[in-house]
């Protein structure tokens, strides 16, 4: 790895950790790559030379969250009780992270909209948990230890949409909601054994 | 009512209404002054004799969408199986209504930071709610309605949250997610009456 590559490539971690900064503070559309570009103390020109336009450094920052989650919580284990565990794992990472929390709520919110160029990645985002949630309750289910009555999809659903919705209030009123212990409270409702042994 | 006064009143709702689809297009953040007066066909000092702040016209449409859905709802019923279905019927109105809903998630996951205009109005909108619905569930308790052991402040947290986090996902992907069906179903099992007899 030549120094000139090795430089480029913190440069470039670098503009990310900005632009998902001023994405907190200002929203995507709020947010301009000059006030990225100053945050990170380079040119406009140098900015661009990176991310030639606001859509890929968008891009950029989603595609770092994701594949940092992933790896922190190994999401790639096989749909069952683990699966379940991990997703709790990362709410117990996000109340330590609020920052990170806040510009994933905004975005989200901003890109429910068609035309928003995250909309992509958060309709695909929102699906890919669904499915991973629904069918590690199939698992469960075919082994008993997911409580009778309990649809699977339906479930799978309602967990993310918590996990969401908890997240804004507690972000609204820390000291009043606990998401962790609200999420593994209903998790635990879903099942016949305890989630952790 | 004189006319002048008419026309004050008149022209007054046309700039909160414009407001609202300027704030679900942009975020409170990224909207000005200039662009809502432009839409209305106001000139920018037309709009500040009405609203002398950006801060003075968020209020307006916060507190004209609470207006709108207290009367609607009738909200102010007393705590019990029949604020549940109100809250229900609200989400109802919500999915005929996207535009709404997507101006208010967006401002919802803005105002999270204590410094936001909106953020009291969220923090004691999010806190009303959550006490509405968990006195609610104590009449419930009381009467043997509600499901053995049910928390009522835990299960009328979790049911806020489900309402803002379901919408998040259906305005993303409307064709996979059905709010009101959901909410309806989780309310239900908690219940040990029919939620609609």
């Amino acid at each position: 790895m030549s120094g000139g590559y090795l430089k480029g490539r913190i440069r470039r971690e670098d503009i990310i950790s900005a632009a998902a900064v001023v994405y907190g503070e200002a929203g995507y559309h709020g947010a301009s790559l000059r006030e990225i570009a100053k945050r990170v103390g380079i040119s406009h020109a140098g900015l661009l030379y990176h991310f030639p336009t606001k859509e890929a450094l968008l891009a950029a920052v989603l595609e770092r969250r994701d594949a940092e989650d992933a790896e922190r919580e190994q999401l790639g284990v096989p749909p069952g009780l683990e699966v379940l565990r991990r997703f709790l794992a990362l709410a117990e990472h996000n109340v330590r992270h609020p920052g990170i929390v806040e510009v994933y709520s905004r975005l989200a919110a901003e890109a429910v909209a068609p035309g928003h160029p995250a909309h992509e990645y958060f309709d695909r985002h929102y699906r890919q948990a669904r499915e991973r949630v629904r069918d590690s309750f199939r698992v469960l289910a075919e082994t008993g230890e997911l409580r009778a009555g309990v649809d699977p999809a339906e479930a799978a659903l309602t967990f993310i949409a918590l996990m969401d919705g908890l997240q804004v209030q507690w972000l609204t009123a820390p000291a009043q909601v606990d998401p962790v212990g609200t999420l593994r409270c209903c998790l635990q409702n879903l099942l016949t054994v305890p989630l952790f042994p």
